[in-house]
């Protein structure tokens, strides 16, 4: 039984209610990680195995680095239009249902399965499956895998093993515990083919992205005895390079892993706003900084949307950064 | 027993040799990395815990990112003056005697025992133990530390964890076996620091390493339809971001990682001489090109040394390439 949260439902309890239903929805976060997408698709397969009807519902399109996933040409933008009364939605990795994106329509509570493994999740469904010590939603789908009776084949392992690369960073992130290792390589022995994920997700970088990164690194500014780095892309670098803004995604991490940086920010000044991202080695709250300039997140990695120029951004976020003690 | 080579030892007779002798020198490859110094300090560790002396000898300093590994002040570029004369002098990590450098004295065969896990390893020694089935030296080094009977502990667990995430990239390649996460599953509960090792080996880039990176991306071309990507690093582009010779080790990787690239090459022209490293995705056999023009390796990873202009070298690769089915 699962008691880490209030409200939440046991595994006894959703595996239950996934026997019931006949119609299931696997929801997906707007700017779909292998996470989300990863845990729903090995639940939505076992499903389909067991004889139910699935769907999936994502609002943006599928990155093209998680198109190798098994099912993600049944990955839709919009709903079936002939779903039965009795659909339940699975929403995956979204603390909230808001995570989901404006575009699907309003669902009763009482269809809604929320899985994650989030501390801060909203608990916003009639069943919530929410295990803050997994290291991905993937894995705590595992538990319902492993409940409903399922053979987790080729195809389930390599979904579940994606969602673990995805969220411990390549096993490099802290959440990589002993347990975590031998799952993967458990999964491996089940046929995941973890040679692809490793190409798909973490090798095969796209070249525009390779070159936006050498301009964003060219841009690199250090202030408070080498502590904070910073930087900075905009359209023009952007277009230069012939990246987008998804390629933008990991660079800060790039940033905050420089030699005896703590804090590491980047500033995305284009579509005509200048997004920030945080990152902290942990001594520094930036989801505390965030909050001050009306944005939030983790205590480790946050981000905020400033209005004005970026020069006063540079120094805006310098000053809340300061404030929590940089 | 181990059988993988003629005139291999097995481990039985590897570790009564171990016991019978009262000292050692564990001595590791020039340019030292994870592998050879890590495979080195956990079975020096050991045997010091059994009473032996153990001195250790590497030509070249200890790496600034490998200085967290425990016993690396004993490292030494000199052998210790009073050494008797049943000393073991024992080589992790070399394919050949001769990467142990130049400044070590000549061994006498019966004093040598060679660790490997290179499938080209020479059997240089009286006694080899090389397992090319091994994803590191370290793991290779494991099976002598069991017959030892030697407790595995926090110190030995780190420098063996640090072997294996050196040699499979961290857990990235495809050296990385269910086994092999397994096994650093279990080092992880011996009191592995995978954290540090992470952090040191993985994250912790130096921002002269990442600035030189930027301007070789900068720098990349690629030809034959996108599947040749070659960039290259001079005395001017050093001098510029501060980095050195040591920081150019990973870039080649890098620019192989580039989408729809099958090779990649990275000319070295500085110090006054043009080294080529070569990376192939294992279609194109970059060992036999760079055979052509003097140089060696395996497969997927060779390299050459180019005595001409840079232009002339860019053209020589690339015709010794075509050659091979680029």
């Amino acid at each position: 039984m699962i008691e880490s949260e209030l409200r939440n439902s046991t595994t006894e309890e959703v595996v239950a209610e996934l026997r019931r239903r006949s119609s299931f929805v696997m929801v997906s976060h707007v700017k779909p990680d292998g996470d989300t997408l990863g845990a729903g698709l090995a639940l939505g397969i076992a499903l389909r195995r067991m004889g139910k009807r699935v769907a999936y519902f994502q609002q943006d399109p599928v990155p093209r680095n998680l198109r190798f996933l098994p099912d993600t040409e049944f990955v839709a933008r919009e709903l079936p239009a002939d779903l039965p009364p009795d659909t339940l939605f699975v929403f995956c990795d979204m603390s909230d249902y808001s995570r989901a994106g404006e575009f699907l329509p309003k669902i009763e509570r009482e269809h809604m399965l929320d899985i994650d493994h989030h501390l801060g999740n909203s608990h916003f469904g009639a069943f919530n499956y929410v295990i803050p010590s997994e290291c991905s939603t993937g894995t705590t789908v595992m538990h319902l895998l492993r409940g409903l009776g399922v053979e987790v084949d080729k195809a389930i392992a390599t979904c579940i093993l994606t969602t673990i690369m995805t969220d411990t960073g390549g096993f490099m992130h802290s959440n990589t515990s002993p347990e975590v290792l031998e799952l993967s390589a458990e999964l491996m022995r089940l046929g995941a083919d973890k040679e692809q994920i490793t190409e798909e997700i973490f090798a095969n970088k796209r070249v525009a992205a390779t070159r936006l990164l050498g301009r964003i690194v060219d841009e690199m500014q250090f202030a408070h005895d080498g502590r904070y780095c910073w930087s900075h892309v905009d359209d023009a670098m952007l277009a230069q390079t012939g990246a987008d803004g998804e390629d933008t995604e990991d660079i800060v991490n790039t940033l905050r892993g420089q030699e005896g940086v703590e804090v590491a920010a980047l500033f995305k000044a284009y579509d005509g706003e200048i997004r920030v991202s945080l990152r902290s080695n942990g001594r520094v709250n930036v989801q505390a900084a965030a909050a001050t300039l009306g944005g939030g997140g983790h205590f480790r990695a946050s981000g905020l949307t400033y209005v004005g120029s970026l020069d006063d951004a540079f120094a805006a976020v310098d000053r809340a950064l300061v404030a929590q003690g940089l």
